[in-house]
């Protein structure tokens, strides 16, 4: 029965890079729906090392400790190795060698030209000296989503050229080997607005150090809740705020579940009277260490014995080449390179 | 014995792209050394499909049906499969991987200014539409070198920016990784000069159609000699020819063991008297003809059992892959991400 419903399915692939610890910013964008989605869909969670490792070859040991920590964040918020496939990037041999067969198939032109990496270049400040690794992984994202034949790919709207160059890759294959090997991706965008940093700012982002971190003690957290940006003219308690665009209802709507209460405190809020720091100890008390507390205790749990993560992403790693090395060898044989 | 013997051996390695039957070209150029080579030294010899499909990779047919026919050219000329390890370079994933992480150690720029690709681009008249994969060829041979931890590649001077990029990777892993995992290697240059084509041109190649092939029949043989170009300017026999630079003269150099009898034909020819029709005859029927038969005779026999010789390609194979993977896991562990 299990196998038949397999068949049906969609499959996802979705990861991130083990550069850094998660963040509500991921929680909301991506890891909250991975454990919805692991109920209806074959999903597969690649800890991409191997992509961290175009820009950040020259510390590894960043990505290797990295490693672990998402690790555990996924499994801290839920997401359930037995219905996810967690696996490790590097460990997977099939991704690589499918990268050296797609490469050939486009231009170093249009590698120079996707819109995604141009704009990561210039955020990166690689200027002349961009790695190799780096323009070419694109290509290699096409090689995971097309290895594990992923319907679906959770990505943002940045992120769309990506999904397009794969599929670019997917017609180019497919039509110079004359059998349909592979499989088209389609993007799948967030459903909710993004969650703004603490600064305010468009997006949570380790860089701009405005994060709440999933596993920030409760000190730090509500320390990081109370230095919030929240209505800038707001500075006198009685005057009336503004509400719309306020990263502290953001954060309420967000992660709050007394809706009544968050309504009362946006009418208090607007009618001039509520202070931003009851508000934001509401935000912090009630809310967000309620919400980080269970994650928190699940993560300690794990990290007992970090062993048995360890094992759960070797595990996660066998299974998944069991997709990929089928993949392979599809692609080998639509190659005729299928020796023996 | 054979043990210790092995570790102070040079370890070489070798190959070629299976885009056509080998020839003269490669036999002087580096078919006769590697039998001489495999009594000395530890030697790989790889059948570049991967590298191949960088340009080739829409008529993977071509590259397919040809590693067995540059397997049996191998074996026809006496490269022995019990001291040359003849291995296919796709079926080694170790090689791939490494590739992927030298990419990140090296820069785009870099990789548009090695001298030997872009004169290659001009070559191939790939103008604005160069495969990614063809652009990043070097770093895959990089990969193919270190892989074996070869000491000695043996390569044309035109080859020779090739292992400098090499070399270059070298730097940059060891560095990087604070460990000397990664062995320099050498270029190896040919002892001879390079074997002029039919045409009297610098160099017999598939794609200018003055190759002699190690397979060509007698009859087409003969006939390709009798058509070589020798000296342009001996219109009459009875009037002296030059020695020097005639292509005729170069191949029985190169070929012939009767050298008094050679000196004899020169002296003749320089003389006056000698006609080239039967100069050629020589070279055909006394010289070449004797050369290509035993090899021939060598390659029908092989040629009648394809299994066994791709039974040969296979255990060629797993034995490198003993070598590669050696190398991957002390890569990994350098970088630090040997996780299990």
């Amino acid at each position: 029965m299990q196998e038949q419903s397999d068949e049906t399915m969609k499959t996802i692939l979705t990861g991130d890079r083990p550069t850094g610890p998660l963040h509500l910013g991921h929680y909301v964008g991506s890891l909250k729906n991975r454990v919805e989605l692991q109920e209806s869909c074959k999903q597969f969670i690649m800890i991409a090392d191997a992509q961290a490792l175009t820009d950040h070859a020259r510390e590894p040991e960043k990505v290797r400790e990295n490693v672990l920590q998402v690790a555990l964040d996924y499994l801290a918020v839920g997401i359930d190795p037995e219905k996810s496939t967690i696996l490790i990037q590097s460990l997977i041999p099939e991704l690589f060698e499918l990268t050296a067969y797609y490469l050939n198939l486009i231009t170093w032109n249009r590698l120079k030209h996707n819109p995604t990496v141009k704009a990561e270049i210039q955020q990166k400040g690689f200027g002349e000296s961009v790695p190799a690794g780096f323009m070419v992984y694109p290509v290699s994202q096409a090689a995971d989503i097309t290895g594990f034949k992923a319907d679906l790919v959770p990505v943002g709207e940045d992120q769309l050229p990506m999904i397009e160059q794969t599929n670019e890759i997917v017609r180019h294959f497919n039509t110079a080997y004359k059998q349909e090997v592979l499989v088209r991706a389609e993007a799948l965008l967030p459903k909710m607005a993004r969650l703004p940093g603490t600064d305010g700012g468009m997006k949570m982002s380790k860089t701009l150090g405005n994060c709440i971190y999933l596993l920030d003690p409760p000190k730090i957290a509500h320390k990081k809740i109370m230095k919030m940006v929240s209505d800038p003219n707001h500075t006198d308690i009685e005057k009336p705020g503004q509400v719309e665009g306020n990263p502290v209802f953001i954060y309420l709507d967000t992660f709050a579940s007394d809706l009544d209460k968050v309504q009362e405190l946006k009418d208090h809020y607007q009618r001039g009277g509520l202070g931003d720091g009851t508000l934001k100890k509401y935000l912090s008390e009630e809310v967000l260490l309620p919400f980080l507390e269970p994650i928190q205790k699940r993560r300690e749990e794990f990290a007992k014995d970090p062993a048995q993560v360890m094992e759960i992403l070797k595990k996660g790693t066998e299974k998944a080449r069991e997709t990929t090395s089928k993949t392979l060898a599809e692609v080998r044989s639509a190659m005729g390179i299928n020796y023996f």
